[in-house]
């Protein structure tokens, strides 16, 4: 954990253990700090596994080894390597993941492919094995950890640990799902530099898992956006260890599967939301409302562009109802929008109507709306039935600074 | 003109007089400022006039009936209002317009739709008609002024006179041509909130001087970028005044034809650059140049996706040669690209050749480059033969204070 506590940051809830997914957390010495660097989940046997990865064409290796193992449907454990990204390094990064899954697969007596591996940090510097596989001897007879210290160990420039929860009942037992994230900057659709982690003790049958966690995505972590880049590395995976003892969810025909769905959907928006909140130099909490598209999706591409839109998200720093912003973002998106049926608004107050500014448009309101740390955009474009949400913070002094100092 | 001036800033250049363009300025008050903020350029009859338009779908009426005008092909006049935009006004700000068409089609008895009006400044505020009258009826009787005043009083956030030209020997006669540009932030290809205005003597077909300024606009205005938004307003207008003496050019097969659309490129090309070196906040002026790409397009795009790269641009900002950030940005640009192909260098020096970092690689020589005012990214695709360049700054606290502050 790097930097001053986002404003924006909130308290780690106090998360359920998963039966079958045990946390342990130890030092690699990825860099030259003190603090652990590396995590480490045993997965009970029969552990179904799910993930998305970025879409990023430069992904690292241990991406592509990933996203080549989630089809088996299968994992043992989880490691993440924090401070090293090991993304553009040739056969040299591959070889390291390498090394790291026939490591633990020795220790749990499992195939390597049951292993997942992520790497966050700097891009272009091959992880060292060495420290790879003495942090693993020592991460292995480590004592079990919580999922705070978890999240804490996977962060980078992260500023707070981020974690959510939730249950459901199904086939009348009780299933719990803990999250833990990391990320902050290069957080855009397609899922930037965050690595996202979901665990639950329920049953599900790995299609199934996956049909959920790309459902999920789709409304989470592809509708937040910090600073539009999108990293090498991003990853999101879900595990079900089956140990709660419920009849294995298969499909939305199983008693449950639409409460399964709904709180892994749960998880996964507050995860998202937290990523926001830690966004380098945040002060501000931004929900752009877009209705009245063509279709969810142009909704959801118009939010993005005034998301991104670093004129918007400076006003939104200065507090400022620039709303012309808000034209300009949503008129460049690209997607159908008619100047005279554009209406927008700022904490639900509209501020121009049908491509107008009101006559009787009263500042007052929205300049207190904007002094909060959690201010809503809306906007309707008047032209048909699709609508969409997007998360996104301000952009500050703070981002300039993390980012123009960061040393590569 | 507002702000410290830009470290990057350049003198203006000593503009020759355009026979058949008199540019005069007066003080209409569309803001509570004591400058002049009307500029008005008479322009002989038998003017020829093309034009270039931002493609933001929330465009001003500025902009709607000037696409309409510049088809008809003939010019009298050019009016720029600086301070207010009259974008998103509705049909009161196309009722301005058309009000100061009419005045000024009535003081030279020419038709309304030889008369060209552009607006900069806040969006959403109908520009208001009686100041515009006031402030014609001044500037009808205001002395002709310099290419440098006429520079100032378009500018509006601008912290410096923009300006730039060039001549060339066409059929014998030499002829010259002068350009003028106001611009800094939402400067985007698609051309932003950026006002540009070459004038020259030539003798120009309307249809061939058209075909020679979009194929400039296409190397020039839309190979920049300073914060990737696209303003609701941008012009670049080209006029022709047919009084060197030429034969009229009307196609390359005309003697001369080739080098009056090189001079015209080569002013389009000056004035991109300066619009950039008048960026907000900017300290570094940058030019990506991708090489090996599988078009001159896709290039461009990849150039644009780092060009556009908060990560990238605070990296350059810092003096950091995070190249890592730069093989983020070629992967998320959605185009063509092989991470194990991928160079990376700065100044002309490789940092990375193939997908991987150079053994052997001095940061020595790249950090110096760096700490340099004027900056290069290199990057080779190793795809194909398609190459492009394109020109940023960098995102600095400036940035942030500039359009944090500006108050809507």
């Amino acid at each position: 954990m790097s930097h001053l506590t986002s404003p924006l940051a909130v308290p780690f809830p106090d998360m359920p253990a998963i039966s079958g997914a045990v946390p342990r957390i130890a030092r690699a010495g990825y860099k030259a700090w003190g603090r652990c660097d590396l995590t480490y989940v045993e997965l009970a046997e029969g552990t179904a596994v799910a993930g998305v990865f970025t879409r990023n064409i430069c992904c690292s290796s241990e991406v592509e080894i990933g996203r080549e193992n989630v089809a088996r449907g299968s994992a043992r454990a989880l490691v993440v390597n924090a401070g090293n990204s090991n993304a553009f390094t040739g056969y040299r990064g591959r070889e390291a993941v390498e090394q790291i899954m026939q490591q633990v697969a020795e220790h749990l007596d499992c195939l390597p492919g049951d292993v997942f591996v992520s790497s966050t940090g700097v891009i272009g510097v091959p992880l060292p094995k060495d420290k790879a596989r003495e942090g693993l001897d020592r991460v292995f007879g480590a004592q079990p950890c919580s999922w705070e210290d978890a999240a804490n160990t996977i962060g980078t420039t992260d500023t707070f640990a981020k974690g959510a929860m939730a249950s459901a009942i199904v086939d009348g037992k009780r299933i719990e799902i803990a999250g833990i994230v990391k990320g902050s900057g290069m957080i855009a659709p397609d899922m930037s530099t965050m690595l996202g982690y979901v665990f639950t003790d329920a049953d599900v049958a790995p299609a199934f898992l996956q049909q959920c966690l790309s459902a999920a995505n789709a409304e989470a972590f592809n509708c937040i956006t910090v600073d539009s880049d999108t990293s090498t590395s991003d990853t999101v995976l879900a595990f079900a260890t089956a140990q709660a003892g419920n009849k294995q969810l298969a499909s939305f025909d199983d008693p449950g599967a639409d409460a399964f769905a709904a709180a892994l959907r749960d998880v996964c928006r507050q995860l998202a939301h937290l990523v926001v909140r830690d966004g380098e130099g945040a002060t501000k909490f931004i929900s752009v409302s877009v209705s009245g598209a063509i279709s969810d999706e142009s909704a959801r591409k118009v939010g993005l562009a005034v998301a991104n839109s670093p004129l918007v998200k400076t006003a939104i720093a200065g507090e400022d109802a620039n709303w012309g912003r808000v034209v300009m973002a949503v008129g460049k998106a690209g997607e159908p929008a008619d100047r005279d049926r554009l209406s927008i608004g700022f904490g639900g107050i509209w501020a121009a109507r049908e491509g107008q500014p009101l006559p009787d448009y009263d500042e007052e309101p929205v300049a207190k709306h904007l002094k909060r740390s959690e201010v809503s955009i809306e906007i309707d474009l008047g032209l048909g039935q699709g609508s969409s949400t997007v998360w996104t913070c301000d952009l500050t002094h703070g981002y300039i600074s993390i980012n123009a100092d960061y040393r590569s």
